[in-house]
């Protein structure tokens, strides 16, 4: 197969993508502002130039775009994207085919699932069939691989397992729920720690100084400093984050007997912090036959994780129209 | 398709079976003790004989077994099985094979698996391709319809929606963790909460003359009456069931987003008594789109369903060979 296909991953900030060839490999690779928060038709136009100016020379029929929302796939569709000023319902496929063509094959997908796709296609999972993926960024976000195939739901919503509940009575969740995963495990949560901690004025921490007026996303490299260190608050954080990790792997484990759980996203940078106390919380809380043969893995495509993934959807729809 | 195979659901009491065509009908039906208790070799005396005898003057090439335990269904063997005594990575195909002749086709299944095949084929979830079934019995399994297929995960393990963690600080469970599901929502869940309440004794509830010395199967219906009767701590008891499962419900439609969650079991039978708090619990914590989209519904077929699963995964197997 000599297809070559664009994966492209758009973020609330960047807009990545690449020209990758059936075997998995980048070819080309360019990143630029999305400029999403100026709205979708600014966000269209860079997306549109961005396909035209990586294409260039090449014969390209088929694209994947990974975004961060909740899609209806099959119609190409995005139905809600809070990163995306001012976007609801909107008819993604038929608005980049009317301004770069018909014959244009555009697969679209949620950003954490293109991500697990990506790291089962060529990365940390590519030697299994099964596998459940988990995206640590200021929320928490997941996709599911079953039996080589990407499990999107009956509606295209699956896969939200940073909303799976993890302490009933726990901290409110940005999405309404009390004590979800994302609520203890995500930059989002190590915030609202740091702050709930900060509120004991006796507290003896680094954090004191160092979290102030700092953007949410600046966060979680701190207090991995921090801890890194030796300041006991932010070591007793990444203990919090590691355990939450575990019930819901055990949880996950128990239920979908999956042959990998991949860990990626900004904050697992902070790996060697928290990986020990998920390890034992998840075989403390799982059945032994399926959890000894699930191993934790950290992701390791990063960034390249979303555009792997867009494109091997890319290559499939191609290959599937074929067909 | 003209196919007859026999489905059969082994318990620790009973051993049910019937002859059922390609169409889900049910020609002949039988029911005998399991005597599981007393010996793998006893049960497999009483299985070949029930086998013998149903099929009489029929041509039957392909069975299928549901059976409480962990198996592994492409070898045919037996992992483990609690209410099975002495059974232990036993080769219940070759078994069969060797006693009823190497032309017949056996496919085994954990009988939850067999329940939630029964009711997507022929029950409560007919017409969804996707569906997660809840038995709610002594404990509580579990099995998953993705895509019109069951998925018994890589290793045969999936499914065990009564071990998914719903209190990370709860009651201890038989398999070691603390707040599972099943600790919460099964007939030996409901005893535990009986017998807590019970140490309290200034509590009035009709629970502390009727439930002495009863079998733990039939607590439930107690419980129930009392409930049905105006008991308040009953009423609670019930409370506490659906809160949990609500919970479960929730974590599962938003990991999952399948078209429909069927619960089933002994323990269902107090269903009014429930499914209120549960429905509450479910829409208050699940994102509202596949929440709105996933119905809860209580399983129709009874003790068919795993019959009928079971004869389902006998016919398919029986065109797998064909194809």
């Amino acid at each position: 197969m000599g297809d070559k296909v664009i994966g492209i991953d758009i973020g609330g900030t960047n807009l990545r993508g690449a020209l990758v060839d059936s075997q998995g490999n980048i070819l080309k690779r360019m990143k630029i502002l999305s400029e999403a928060d100026q709205g979708i038709d600014k966000l269209i136009d860079n997306l549109t130039n961005f396909i035209s100016d990586i294409s260039k020379g090449e014969k390209v029929t088929n694209i994947g775009v990974g975004i961060p929302g909740i899609l209806d796939s099959k119609e190409g569709i995005i139905t809600q994207a809070p990163n995306i000023l001012n976007v609801n319902d909107y008819p993604l496929r038929s608005v980049l085919n009317e301004k770069l063509g018909s014959a244009l094959n555009v697969a679209i997908e949620n950003d954490a699932n293109s991500a697990a796709v990506g790291e089962w296609w060529m990365g940390a999972a590519k030697d299994v069939n099964s596998m459940i993926m988990l995206t640590m960024g200021t929320g928490v976000g997941g996709g599911i691989v079953l039996d080589d195939k990407l499990w999107t739901g009956a509606y295209g919503m699956a896969g939200e397992i940073g909303h799976i509940t993890i302490y009933p009575d726990g901290a409110r969740c940005n999405c309404g729920n009390y004590g979800c995963l994302e609520s203890y495990a995500s930059a989002t949560a190590i915030r609202r720690m740091v702050k709930e901690g900060l509120e004991d004025k006796k507290l003896n921490t680094a954090l004191r100084e160092t979290t102030e007026n700092v953007h949410i996303k600046d966060i979680p490299k701190i207090v991995m400093e921090a801890a890194g260190a030796g300041d006991s608050f932010s070591l007793g954080i990444w203990q919090e984050v590691g355990k939450a990790l575990g019930i819901a792997i055990a949880s996950l484990v128990n239920l979908l007997n999956v042959e990998m759980v991949v860990i990626g996203g900004g904050v697992s940078n902070a790996w060697d912090l928290f990986i020990e106390t998920t390890y034992k919380e998840a075989h403390r809380r799982a059945f032994r036959a399926p959890m000894k043969r699930a191993k934790i893995q950290r992701g390791i495509l990063r960034d390249d994780a979303g555009i792997l993934g867009s494109a091997y959807l890319a290559l499939k729809s191609c290959n599937e129209k074929r067909s």
